[in-house]
């Protein structure tokens, strides 16, 4: 297993790398939608299975595409911000579930199992919480430009597809505050009840993005700058994750909201950033939905999930192996000696 | 494997079973709810794959409920109607496709075996096509209970969950007239491209669901009338085995438009007709999405695909076995060691 190439030293060599993306091998495209086009059933009949297939092809730049080599990874990281009582769990939480990976007894280790992918899970610092937000940057650039590196470095190729997660006691409202931070909104636009805070919690989350915004809103026009100030560290490690995936050639399923909180930054960079990624789903997050829509991704599934740990884009790994067969095994009209529809 | 019992004899003894049916073990239901709630996770954060695991424990009456035993049966037949030139592919094609499937070319083979099933193929007298409805009944009574049967017989238990679909030419249209007989409306609110025919192809479609409408509406008050009027064997023989699985204690992933309007037949006959059956996904054919509403179930996923061969099922599988591995692998709060949440 190697490392990607291209490793930024510094935050300027991201955001460069950010701005100049490999495209996707159209050619090959072009050839997976060939074959899907010949294949024993109605032009298009098999919707977004078919879609997921070009798609792998395109982003492997390999007809047929393979999952053979899958890899889920799951950033873990703590919050200043959670002294704010924005969560349904106390802090120590984020630890515990570490290890609950580690021994097998997380939703994550059983979806991934079920799914055919291998897990690593990096803890980022869990002893040393980023600031609270509300009153300091949560991160510095030397903090963040060493989060980013940890998710960079974690895409080991070869690798046929990439799952991004997170966990994090209070990063919804990490997330949420950076949503406000790179579309404006305010508060009330992007808070959600989480891991499932009531309605006074909610309120006190869209109370603290709002004293975030008033204090770091002078910064917020570079995408970068708002991930240190109101992000976290596995916020910050799955915009590398998910950079280093584009330019090794590696198709990514994204998780849920903070997931997708976090891509944003990238979309945020460049308008293409995020051509390499499929929506696994729409969480049961009341902004996810919105935020999808805003970086024009149609989430692949809407299971009313809300847990974070790669969970959403481990069971779109599942869709993803059932597109993958349908599109390596069908016989061709011409194969199985079925008459093509009428004009086909 | 043995067959079900309670086999019946004649069209009244289906309808008396159609209407004196078990109500799943909602003590074993309760179980699997509370371990749940037991799991490391936030409560409810595994949204709709929570549903499946306490679905499938209702319905096998066992927790945790297994998927060790999954089969997949498709039923084929061909149809009189179709000489209207209301599908984009010749009759032929039935036959043909039954041939794909015999050698594992088609979708649905490489769909079950990614997801664990064991698929079944039942040719339902495809030299004999049912009759053109717009000018006779589709089937006598004689036939229609001859494809009950073959569904019904079709369910070899012991079995842990059921998937129906089926092919054949034309049954879009066949599905359709089935749908404005149960619930009115005419060929325009169900009439709709199946595998790809044209605006014009729709009209004709509707044209002919009138005509039958018109020929044979005396009869509609009795959903097995409607069934043998306008139905077609294949459909007859998905309500067969949605009955024999339900008296049988098997849960039912149901297919498509065309599988789901057989199912309401026995939503017609009795309102929880369907109670122990999930709608694996909403088609593409845009009356599914109607019917379904019609029978009070929320799909599973919304792909855009519109193949038949429960093909969509076979992809619900793979989200129902996730939906298994993080109901029995997980640890609970207290096996991890791990807070549970504020007032949980």
């Amino acid at each position: 297993m190697t490392r990607p190439f291209k490793r930024p030293t510094d935050l300027a060599a991201v955001a460069a790398l950010a701005r100049a993306l490999p495209a996707g091998d159209q050619v090959t495209a072009a050839a997976a939608a060939a074959r899907q086009h010949r294949l024993t059933k109605p032009h298009g009949s098999l919707g977004r299975l078919e879609e997921i297939a070009i798609w792998l092809a395109r982003w492997q730049g390999r007809q047929p595409p393979t999952l053979d080599r899958v890899l889920t990874v799951v950033f873990a990281g703590n919050h200043g911000v959670a002294v704010h009582g924005i969560s349904a769990f106390p802090i120590e939480v984020t630890h515990q579930m570490v290890e609950n990976f580690a021994v097998g007894g997380a939703a994550i280790n059983q979806l991934t199992r079920a799914a055919g992918s291998e897990l690593v899970v990096v803890p980022l610092a869990l002893d040393r919480p980023t600031r609270d937000f509300t009153v300091a940057s949560a991160m510095d650039d030397g903090e963040l430009m060493e989060a980013l590196l940890a998710g960079w470095d974690s895409v080991t190729v070869p690798l046929d597809l990439l799952l991004v997660g997170e966990m994090g006691i209070g990063n919804t409202t990490a997330a949420a505050a950076l949503c406000a931070a790179l579309y404006g909104g305010g508060g009330v636009a992007w808070a959600g009840p989480g891991t499932g805070v009531d309605a006074e919690g909610v309120r006190r989350k869209a109370m603290v993005i709002d004293a975030a915004c008033e204090r770091h809103g002078g910064a917020f026009s570079d995408p970068l700058a708002c991930l240190a100030r109101v992000g976290g560290r596995e916020l910050a490690a799955m915009v590398g994750a998910v950079l280093a995936a584009r330019h090794q050639g590696v198709p990514v399923l994204l998780d849920g909201f903070v997931t997708t909180a976090a891509a944003a930054v990238l979309h945020r960079l460049s308008p293409d950033g995020l051509d390499h990624c499929l929506a696994a789903h729409a969480s049961a997050e009341p902004a996810h939905v919105r935020l999808l829509a805003s970086l024009g991704l149609d989430p692949l599934l809407r299971l009313g999930m809300r847990l974070g740990e790669a969970s959403g884009a481990a069971v779109a790994l599942a869709v993803a192996r059932s597109a993958l067969a349908a599109h390596t095994g069908m016989q061709s009209f011409d194969e199985a000696r079925v008459a093509p529809p009428h004009g086909g």
